[in-house]
């Protein structure tokens, strides 16, 4: 831990005093969202301190060039870079002449809060200028969900005991550069530029990418709580302020409301930008702030009520879990199919691109069980519209047929990233793709999406992999040869075991399925096979891959080998390694950490993650024990798997230790980097390690089972699960523990291995 | 063979006719330098066609800021580039106040010579100018190795039938641009110039290196043979040019002599530049440049004396060799430890630095052999003084106690290579280092060297070496793990046999050299003890890890596996891969590369030239048979290697098949990259294949040793070596070998097994 400087609350994010060394973590902490457009919390007066100025608008990327040492046969020409948009939110304000700006002010007063309950936040300083007049700024906004483009924010200035001349101007300004640039590109090229008495716009393009962006505001000025008309426009290129300059008496205030945000051409067409952002203007500043905040308050509540994790007893894992569900519905709202859920959400640029492999493997299951399927949906069909780019993919590195590889990273489909040891060889994200759909169809008991496009993918995904794979004459198996696994601290390994037994399962699953549809509905399997140009041969193949994929074990120590050649390694473990020395990767050189045995993520045990029910709790054992002592948790993804995995074993205690590193890990920035930016995925594995590990839900033949465990630490904890349309409750306290069907139809459900049919009278408790 | 311009001789390298699209393959093949300079063979006049302007001043580079996709911790700041110089060979021709210029004027003749006998460069063209003019061109330029500041040209401009204004502009000028730079950083700073009448100087310095470089020229003008004063200089910042303008009648000609070059701070202190080179100026113009002719061609028969190679009977065969050999002396003269072999030489900038594994792997012997011991101890110094920067290199890995990693790529010591696999994991490279020690004994019988110097370096590679294996329980043995090999087609691979059969060696080499010292001389013994902190422990540490080296071997094949796993490729036989597939690093991805069995260069291969006579020749055969079919010889280093071993193996056409694919490799051109400049260091691979391959030169137990082979296609060949201080003569022809002493003490040689003191009365032939 790094930072503790953030007050514990329930249901708020406090910072109460002023550090200028803090203020680019609480920039990511505080971070606004709604899915469409986010911002840093950025202060919206000038600000000479240390600052990380950001704000973006969703699925807008740059194609910046790539950038390598030695170009390599097979990198892509540019990496999509998450642009930093122009500024909406900002607000001059000059006392005396002065520019009020909180570097150089003296600070009597500091406190923001993020509400999560309504998304609100507020900031409140009382500072005295470095001219000696003492005002209190008061500024509070919130990104609505109810209107994507819209954000508020409602902004003032009181004096004190003295009077004073104050000049207050709300602007928005296009002059933006990328903090994440390869060659200092200029990223958006203007476009033009309007304002009428209370609104301005101004019209920006993206250069090479070509996506519109239109940024907007409406202000409506208030004296002492009377509107007021006092107030003048000033423009020049790229940059349109109103300016209200008053002399207040002592203890006046003036006030501003300020509507404002972006429209994207991924939402209107750029010719219909300017009317569609002055209606919601016009609308906006006609109900005003306090009203629309209202509004806000409702969606939030809906979103609550279905994804809220309450833990009592311990207030910090309460905030914890929260913050992250909080964040996690501020990134991604399952709208839009173009969009996915950026590891770093709007609240930094560090990776590009919008979509790794954590949405499949973390993010899904958060999703599809805290909103409904069309959002699940939403997110296989972006990789599904994407398979054409995937399969481009492949042909750039030689495979032929319809082998699909996906991107480590992309933004429009095509890959962005540029290290040949992940971009071309950690291949597994492929078998990530695959389980999100065996995931959705195990959620929802659905099999359309399968048969419509589902299948599509998983043909792309398994012709990749029997590509892929090679027989060793050797082994008189199917070998995968230089590969990297989950575990990035190891590059170009052969026949590591996650991605063979994920590529194994992928083709077992496909076989199964097809075999399944065939029986049930052939003329959905002719279907699939005209469409995709399937022969029985090519399938009769599949299925004899699947079963000659070679399996690395090793008989002495009773577990899978990571990789070949794994036993060969220093084994000493982990805990032995100076602390001096970590994290290892700012610390070791790349080789050293390479023939190192130590792990970065779960790498053997995430595929017991996935798989879990393919393997005996003793094999786990063996396997967790083995590895988990050679792992660093040098991802953030990492101790999530290991909370979930850690509570199956029934060490209760372990999973919460693990738990603890991962739901405060930017609150309390264990990893020395909140200020540039949150980890949006990893958060994801919060809710896992809770719903999986102490909730320890399982989805196996068409039931749906939980045996939960609580923390010592913890009085109990509940949370609500969107099972095939019915909603589920699971309440843990130190007495026992209960699950209730919230609504839907009744559903199977298992409660520590007893079987229950719950409906809307019964529920169950254990013991 | 791309390319097949090249007229044939023995002894000149001839181009006959005018080709646009050849001129920058022939600025490469052209090319001269004195090992202290050179250039590209650039027109003098100005040339608006394709070209590649390049000169260059030994030992100059520029740290170029890294430049990676992703950093990686232990990644060198800088990569030192070799740096395009100031123009010194410039002339400016206008006729009738239109610029000469071959690319607009019409060509009648044309023909360049570069003379090998003399290092003369010669070209004559007779043009009409775009103003309808006829006028020949003559031009002639050598870079005297007397004097290594000096480069000499005569340059003539003569009418035809026309009558014409000429004017002729010999000028030099810094205002030059590097091709390869990471950032187009100004590499060059202006300092001043000067000039009088005949003579002219610029005086410029590298940024960040700050060496000092002046370029100079003195010229001397004659009309129709006489003497001229007529011209005036002209001045801008960074240019001088002297200026003549004249009338000329039919068949009147005007010429410059131009005597000029550089002089840096590894030569002269920079104040000492302007005396320094006006001096050589003077005395040069004072000569003239056919009289310097005369001395420059004394200096290149001495060379000659001892380093042709003659071959009757394969005029290709002898015109590449000789290439081969000029090359090689005219890129570096053994004079200063400070300079080392770039793999271009003077003829181009890429792969930047000077200095690889290749020097010792592959030129040393050369040079060892041709030249003389002092030479091969420069070479040795080189890293001897570089000591001190690779145990640098080591500890940022992550070494310690004085372990020594020599640098992939160097100019100064410092590792400018930056990319893990090769910079971190090629770590065979110490080796080679610690190889050249050996051969140095070897050849000259002499053990100060190593008891003063070399040890010091063996121990910090041995140190490494040390720190670098790791014990593996599950073999009992010591393992190297994550490495590359010489073949840069595999990466990050566990236990590359070359890797640890060199490491292994050189643990043996040093343990066994040590115990000798301790017998013969306690004294020096006790010194080195204490010069590098030595003890018994240590010591005998290092010989129990020389017996535990892991070393992979398959008992089915009878083969040392080049890494393990490599059984587990797909072992289809290069001969299988389309032509339209090659070569793979321009058409296939990085990891189909990796995961193919396809070899670079010479890997196991590589252990077995090294260390032949530790192996049978049965297994000699059975290594070459099974690794020679997968190798695709896309390193210009391969294909030398292997024609030693064919020779070896009693497969004589097989060998001088490899020899084709190396002897004239950049004279046609094979890798069809000859315009990015020479592949300089495997000109000594070159040299290599005929003494070690056709001559079967081996140096064992104090004796040398033939057994010559003939291509079938070669009447006979001969060569000279430089053997412990005597020169012996190999002749070979279709009717027998025969070996003589040239010069120097009588000398125990072997030919075809047959032992003879060689002396000055007896020489030896057989059958």
């Amino acid at each position: 831990m790094r930072l503790n400087y953030v007050k514990t609350d329930p249901w708020k994010i406090i910072e109460d005093s002023f550090n200028p060394n803090q203020v680019e973590a609480s920039e990511s902490i505080f971070s606004l969202g709604n899915g469409a457009m986010g911002h840093r919390a950025n202060f919206e007066e000038q600000y000479s301190g240390k600052t990380f100025q950001g704000s973006y608008a969703a699925g807008v990327y740059y194609p910046d060039k790539t950038k390598v040492g030695w170009w390599k046969n097979g990198y892509p020409k540019y990496f999509a870079k998450v642009i930093n948009a122009p500024n909406w939110i900002g607000i001059d304000v000059y006392c005396n002449k002065a520019v009020v700006d909180l570097n150089t002010a003296t600070i009597h007063d500091f406190r923001r809060t993020l509400d999560m309950q309504s998304g609100l936040y507020n900031r409140t300083v009382t500072l005295t200028t470095s001219k000696g007049i003492k005002l209190t700024i008061n500024s509070s906004r919130f990104l609505t969900l109810f209107q994507e483009e819209l954000g508020c924010i409602k902004y003032s200035v009181k004096l004190h005991e003295h009077e004073a001349q104050i000049k207050i101007c709300p602007y928005i300004d296009s002059s933006i550069k990328n903090k994440d640039s390869n060659w200092n590109d200029q990223f958006w090229e203007y476009m033009g530029q309007g304002s009428d008495d209370n609104f301005a716009i101004l019209h920006n393009k993206t250069s090479k990418s070509e996506f519109d962006l239109c940024t907007y505001q409406g202000v409506s000025f208030y004296l002492n709580s009377e509107p007021s008309g006092a107030y003048s426009c000033k423009e020049i290129e790229g940059r349109i302020a109103f300016e209200m300059e008053v002399n207040l008496a002592p203890h006046e205030e003036i006030v501003v409301e300020k509507m404002g945000g972006y429209c994207t051409s991924l939402q209107q067409p750029q010719k219909k930008h300017q009317n569609h952002v002055k209606k919601i203007v016009q609308v906006a500043l006609q109900k005003g702030f306090d009203a629309l905040l209202d509004l806000q308050k409702k969606q939030w509540d809906k979103i609550w009520e279905m994804a809220d994790i309450s833990i009592e007893g311990d207030i910090k894992a309460q905030q914890g879990i929260r913050f992250n569900i909080f964040q996690l519905n501020q990134t991604y709202t399952g709208k839009n199919p173009l969009l996915n859920i950026g590891p770093k959400g709007f609240t930094g640029e560090k990776y590009g691109g919008s979509t790794y492999w954590d949405t499949e493997a973390y993010c899904f299951p958060f999703y599809m069980a805290t909103k409904n399927e069309l959002v699940a949906e939403n997110l296989l069909n972006y990789r599904y519209n994407h398979l054409e780019k995937a399969i481009e993919n492949a042909s750039k590195l030689g495979f032929t047929d319809g082998a699909a590889l996906y991107p480590m990273v992309t933004m429009n489909g095509e890959e962005c990233h540029n290290e040949w040891e992940i971009t071309f060889e950690e291949i597994h994200r492929n078998a990530a793709i695959a389980f999100a759909i065996y995931n959705y169809e195990r959620y929802t008991g659905k099999t359309v999406y399968f048969e419509t496009k589902g299948i599509d993918v998983l043909v792309g995904v398994v012709r990749f992999w029997t590509q892929r794979m090679n027989f060793s004459v050797q082994k008189n198996q199917y070998v995968i040869l230089g590969v990297t696994g989950p575990n990035e601290y190891e590059n170009n390994v052969d026949n590591n075991w996650y991605t063979n037994y994920a590529a194994k399962w992928c083709l077992e699953y496909v076989c199964i399925r097809l075999a399944q549809i065939l029986k049930e509905k052939p003329n959905v399997h002719k279907a699939i096979y005209d469409r995709l140009g399937l022969s029985k041969s090519e399938v009769l193949d599949w299925k004899e891959k699947s079963i000659g994929i070679y399996l690395p074990y090793d008989s002495r120590h009773g577990v899978f080998l990571q990789q070949d050649g794994f036993l060969d390694k220093d084994l000493k473990k982990a805990s032995l390694i100076p602390s001096t020395q970590r994290p290892l990767n700012q610390h070791w050189s790349w080789d050293r950490i390479l023939r190192s045995p130590y792990i970065k993520q779960a790498d053997v045990l995430q595929g017991f993650y996935f798989f879990e029910d393919h393997f005996s709790s003793d094999q786990l054992k063996n396997n967790f024990d083995f590895y988990e002592p050679y792992t660093v948790h040098e991802s953030s993804l990492s101790p999530s798997i290991h909370a979930v995995l850690a509570a199956s074993l029934g060490r209760v205690e372990q999973a919460y230790n693990f738990y603890l590193q991962t739901s405060r890990l930017d609150l309390d920035d264990y990893n020395a980097e909140v200020d540039e930016g949150l980890h949006i995925t990893s958060m994801a594995g919060t809710w896992i390690s809770i719903v999986e590990g102490f909730g320890g839900m399982r989805i196996k033949n068409d039931a749906i089972y939980f045996s939960p465990q609580l923390p010592k630490a913890w009085d109990s904890f509940s949370f609500k699960i969107n099972f095939r349309n019915s909603v589920i409750e699971l309440s843990v306290s130190k007495k026992n523990s209960s699950l209730r069907l919230i609504e839907g139809v009744p559903v199977s459900v298992f409660l520590n291995k007893k079987q229950v049919i719950l409906n809307a009278e019964s529920s169950i408790k254990h013991p």
